[in-house]
C-alpha cells in the first residue's frame, strides 16, 4: 500500500483546465495530485537567430517554481542572477519533448513559448508540465490552424510523460513528492499516444538497477502513459489529431 | 458609462480564496475583475544581517507577473539578469504597506516573505497585491499567534489599496488596463482601514493636477478602500484584528 | 527650531551652477544645503528599439550616487551585480518628472540621457535631482533650438522638486537626512512652476497621515516649489519658457 | 560501414594518461578518437552548507569546452553571464554519475571538486568527461587512502559511461560527431563494471523509438561499457577496487 | 608647440582641493588641466577574509567615470553588468600603488577604501587619481594617527605619477586627450618622491620603440614626477611625512 | 644558484607544439618549464560593431587558467559572474601586444580570436600566451595567406615575451612561481624579434626600484627575448616573416 492509498500501478488523479488564463493563445492549469502546473503556449512572429530565414519554427520552454510551491521557500533565481540547474535541465527536456512531435517546417517561421509555472509541486513537476504544455500547444496550434496558417497540420503526435521509480523494493507509478525522496531509482519517460519512446531518464540515485527493473518500469510507464493521453483527449475533446490534413473539421 | 459598464466610483467584483496553495503559511488567491494574483507568506525564523540581534522582525516582498499575465508575453527577469525597474518599484512598496501596520518589535527575530505573483494582469496588479498580501499575513501570523509565538500581536491594522485616476475628463475608481494605459492621471492609494494614508502616488503622466483634482480622487480613493477592507473582513471572517485572533485580552 | 536653524517652511540654501562639466550638452551642479548632485544632459541622435519610427523622442535618467557621498562607504551596484531598488524608483521618477513637461513629438527622434550623480548626500537627493537636472535640460534643449532643431519649442514647463514631512509632530520643508531619518510620514512633491502636481509620494513609514496632514503638507511643499523654480529661473536667467514658439530672442 | 571505417559495435580507439597536470589530486587527459578531456579531481576538507555537521562529504563536477574545441569557436559563458544550458546539463549527469558509486559517509566532511575541461570534442564528450574523472578520482581517493584519511574505502564500484545510437536505421556504439548530428535516437548509458545501470539518457530527437530499439541499444551499450571499463582498469592498473576494506593492499 | 601652447616637458596647471567633500575621511579633488577627479579615502575597521587574523591591514581601490565625463556618453558599468577592462586595470594599478608605500603591518586590521571618480576627463586620468589618491590617503592615516592608531606612521614615502609619450616624433610630458590619441608610444609612470620606479607601464601601441627612447621619456617622466609631488606637499602643507604628522618622534 | 639549477641570465627549457588541436586555425601548446598554455588563433569573417564599414580587422584575446592550473582550485569567472582583474589585466595585454604587429588594413575585415587557456601555471603564464599566441596567430594567417586573402601580408614582426625580476637582490630572468611569488620587483617585457619594445610593465610590488635595476633587467630581458624568438622560428621551421611570407608560393 502507498503512502496515498494508491496500487504501484495507479496515476494520481489528473485534471486539465484549459482556458486558465485570458491571454496566452494556449493556457492550462494541469493537476496531478497536489502537482498544479500552469502551462501556456505563445505565439511569436518571428524565430530564433539560428533559424533566420530558413522557413522553419521553433519551439522553446521555460519552467520556474513560485517560491512557495514547495514546502520551504525557495529563493528566485533573479536574486542569485542564476538559472537553478534543475531548472535549466527541465526546460530543455520539455522544450525536446514537445519539438519531438512538431512538424518545424510546416508551423513556418514562427516561435512557440511554452511556460510552465509551478504553483504546487508535489512530485512528478517535470512530467505534469510535459502533458499540460502539449494541450497547451495544441489550443495555440488550433487557434493559428483557424486562420489557415499552415499548410500541413504541424503537430504529429500527442506526447505525454509520466514518472515510475523503485521505492522500498516495490516498482510504482507516478511517485509523489515523499515517494520521490525514497526512490532508489527514479525514472521519466515521455511517449507518444501510440506508446514510443520520445524521451527515457532514469537515475540510480541510490542503486543502480539492472535490465529486468528497467523492463518492469517501462511496462508500468507505458500503462500510466495510456491513461495520461486520455486525460488529454478529453480535455481536447478530441480522440486523434488532424494529422497532416489541411481541413479542420 | 465606463468600458465594462461600471460607474465611476464603483470597484470590480473582487474575491479572495484563502488557503490557495497547501504549503505557505499563509496563501491567497485574489481576483479584481480580471487581475489575479497568488500572494504567499512565508515565516522564516531568522532576520537579515542589518537587524541580527535587535529583536525585531521584518517583512520583505517580491512582486513578478508570468511571463504570459499580459497581452504579450514578457521576457522573464532572469532571461535579462535583471530586475524590471517596476518590478521593484512595486515589490518594495508591498514591503513598506505591510511593515507599515506591523509592530516589527511584537513579531520578534523572524521574517515573512511575502511573495506576489500575478497570473493575470488586468490593471490595478500593485493594489490587489497590498490587499490580498495583507490577508495572506494575518493568516500566517494567526498561525504563530496559535502557537503562542508572541506577547502582542504584531499586526496594528488592516491595510488596503485601491487605484484611481483621470480619464477622459473622468474620475474614476479601480482602473483596469485599458483604462489605465488612457489615464491622463492615476493614482495608488494604500490605506488603513480607518481610512488613513499609509502611501500616496500619484502621477500626472500626461497632464498636471491640480489640487482640487486631488482632493476628488482621494474621496473617490476612500470609498473604494471601505470597499476593499469588506471584502478582507468578510474573507478573514473577523470583523477587527483583535475579535479574529481567538480572543486577544 | 530645527537642528540646522531653519523655520518649518523654509528651504536650505540653494545654487545651481551651469555648464559644470565641458562635455555634456547640459551639465549642471545643484547644491541644496550639503546635498550635492551633479545634472547632466546628453542628446542622442537615436530613440529606444520600442519608438523606433515613430517620430517621437525620449528622456531617460539615472540616478546614482558615488560611495562615499554618505557617512558610511555605499557599496557600489556593479560590485553586486544589481541596481539598488532605491536607485531604481528614484532613476525612473526623474524619468518620468522630465518627459511630462515635454512635448516628446517636438523633440523628434532623439534621447536626452539624464544623468544625476550624487557627490554629497544630506537628504533630499532626488528632488535636488529633478530641480538640477530640468536645467541641465533646458541647456541642452536649448543647445538644439540654436541649431533650429524644432518647429515647436519641446519644453511645455519649468519641472522642480521638493520635500516635506511630518518630524516630531512639526510639518517642515526640505528634510535634511537627520530630519528625514526621524520623519514619520515623508513626502516628495514634484511640480510645475504653475503650482500644479506632477508627481506625489507620501509614505507614512512610522504611522499614517490623515486628509488635515495631508492639506497642511501640500501647502508646505507649494511654497517650497515657488522658491526653487526662482532659482531655476535665476539660473538660467529665463522668466519663462519660449513655449511652444520658434524664435528664441 | 561507418564514416571511419569502425563496426557498428566497436569503440573508438581510447586512451587514458594519468598524472596528466601536476597540482591536482588526481587528473587524466582522457582520449575517446578525437575526443580529449583533461579531468581533475580535487579535494577540499569541507563541504557545502546543505551538509555542514552531518559527516558526510560530496562530490560536485563542472564541465566546460575551451573555446575552440570545436568547429566553430563557441564564446565563454563568462561572456553571455550565463552557463549554457547543455553544459549545467552535463555536470549535473557528472556529479550524479559519480557520487552514485560513493560512500559520502565513508568519504567524510569533504568535497571532491571534478572538472572536465574538453580541449577536442568529436562527439561523445560527456561519456568521456565521467570514465576519465573516474579515474582521477580513484587517484585522489587512493592520495587521502594512502594518508589513512578513512576507515571504509570510499568507493564501491567502478563508473564508465558510453553513447549508442540509431543512425541511418543503424544501430551503433560511441558516436562520433557527425554521426551524433544525424542521430535519429541517441542514447548515454552510465555503468557499472558489473553491468548495471546508473543512469540512462535515451532521446528521440528526430524520431520516436520503441522497446525493441531500446532493448538493443542497451545491448550494444553493454558490450562497449565492458571495453571502457577494461581501459579503466588497464589505467589504474588494478583489476577491482578495495570494496569496503581498510587496507588497501 | 603643444596643442594647448605647452613645453614638451612641462606639465598642466594642476590643483589639489581637500576636505571637498564632507563624510569620507580622506577627500580630494584633483584638477589637472581640464582633468577633474574626485579622490577618497574611506577607512574601514575590518579586513578582506583572505587577511583575516593576520595582523595586517589593506588598500583597494575603485575606479570609475561618470557617464559624460567624455565627449560622448559611456554606458554604465552596471548596464552592461561588467566592469570595464580598461577600469579594472586602472584600479588595480592604484591599489598597488598605494599599497606599495605602505607599512600594511603598521596599519593594522583596517581597510582603506580608495575610491577615484572621473567627473571630467582629459587625458592622465589614472595618474591623477593616484596623485589625487596619495593625498586622501594621507589625510584619512592622519584622522587615525591624531588618534593614536599606529605605532608607526604606516606611510613610507610620497606616491606620485604622470604619463608621458611620443607624440608626431616628439617625446611629451603630461598628455592631454587629443595628445593620448595621437600617441605612438605612450608611458605611465609611478614613482616615489625620491624618484624612485614604482611602476612602469609603457606600451608601443602604434610603434616599438628602443631603449634610448625609454631613457629620454624616463627623463621626462622623473621632472614631472618632481613637480607633481610638489604639488602634493603643498596642498598637504608639508615637507615630508614626518613633519606633516605631527611630530612622529 | 636559483631554486631550479638555472642561472640568473637562463630561461627554461621552452617548447612550441603546433596543430595541437584539430579545428582552430592556428593552435599551439607552448611549455615554458611547468608552465602549459594552450594557445589558439580563430578566424572570423566581421569585426566588432565599432569597426563596421572601416575595412580594417581586429584582434581580440582571451585568457583562462583551467581551474586546477594552479596548486589550489580556483573558482572559474562564471561561478562569480565576474572575469578576475588579473584575467581581464592579461587578455587585454596579450591582444594588445599581438595588434601591435599587425597591419590590420591589411587583414582586412577580419577578427583573429586568440584563446589562450592555461593547462599549468607555474610563472609566466602571460609571457608565455604571449609568446605562444603568436605562432598560433602566424598559423592562422599563412591559412588565410595561402587562399590569397591578402595584398599585403599582415603581420610585421615577431612579438615575444619575457619575465625578469629581482627576487633576493639578484636579477633573474623568467621567473618561475616560487621566485615570482618573492620577487620585490616583477617585469614582464613584450619584444619585436628587432629587441624594441612594445610593452614593459615593471612594478616594484614591495620595494621600489631605481634607473640602474631597470637597466640591468632589461639588459636580461632581451637576452631572454632573443632566446624565445629562436624558439618560435624553430617551431614555425622560418627565419623570418619575409621569407616565411614573401616567397610564400
Amino acid at each position: 500500500m502507498r503512502i496515498d492509498g494508491r496500487k504501484n500501478d495507479q496515476v494520481r488523479a489528473a485534471k486539465i483546465t484549459r482556458n486558465y488564463t485570458k491571454y496566452a493563445e494556449g493556457s492550462v492549469l494541469i493537476e496531478v495530485g497536489d502537482t498544479k502546473v500552469i502551462c501556456t503556449a505563445s505565439i511569436e512572429d518571428k524565430v530564433p537567430s539560428f533559424l533566420k530565414g530558413k522557413g522553419e519554427g521553433w519551439i522553446t520552454a521555460e519552467y520556474n517554481m513560485l517560491p512557495r510551491a514547495t514546502a520551504t521557500r525557495k529563493i528566485r533565481d533573479i536574486a542569485k542572477l542564476k538559472v537553478d540547474g534543475r531548472t535549466m535541465e527541465i526546460q530543455r527536456l520539455i522544450g525536446r519533448a514537445l519539438r519531438s512531435v512538431m512538424d518545424l517546417k510546416a508551423l513556418g517561421e514562427k516561435t512557440i513559448w511554452i511556460d510552465c509555472d509551478v504553483i504546487q509541486a508535489d512530485g512528478g513537476t517535470r512530467t505534469a508540465s510535459i502533458t499540460g504544455a502539449f494541450v497547451a500547444l495544441v489550443d495555440a496550434i488550433n487557434k493559428l490552424h483557424k486562420e489557415k496558417a499552415f499548410d500541413i497540420y504541424p503537430i504529429r503526435n500527442f506526447v505525454t510523460a509520466i514518472s515510475v521509480g523503485i521505492v522500498n523494493e516495490e516498482k510504482i507509478l507516478d511517485l509523489c513528492y515523499e515517494e520521490d525522496s525514497n526512490a532508489k531509482v527514479d525514472m521519466n519517460i515521455v511517449s507518444t499516444d501510440e506508446g514510443e519512446f520520445i524521451e527515457i531518464q532514469g537515475t540510480g540515485e541510490e542503486a543502480p538497477f539492472n535490465r529486468n527493473d528497467l523492463n518492469e518500469l517501462l511496462d508500468l510507464a507505458q500503462k500510466g502513459i495510456k491513461q495520461m493521453v486520455q486525460i488529454q483527449k478529453d480535455a481536447l475533446k478530441m480522440d486523434s489529431l488532424w494529422i497532416g490534413t489541411g481541413g479542420r473539421d
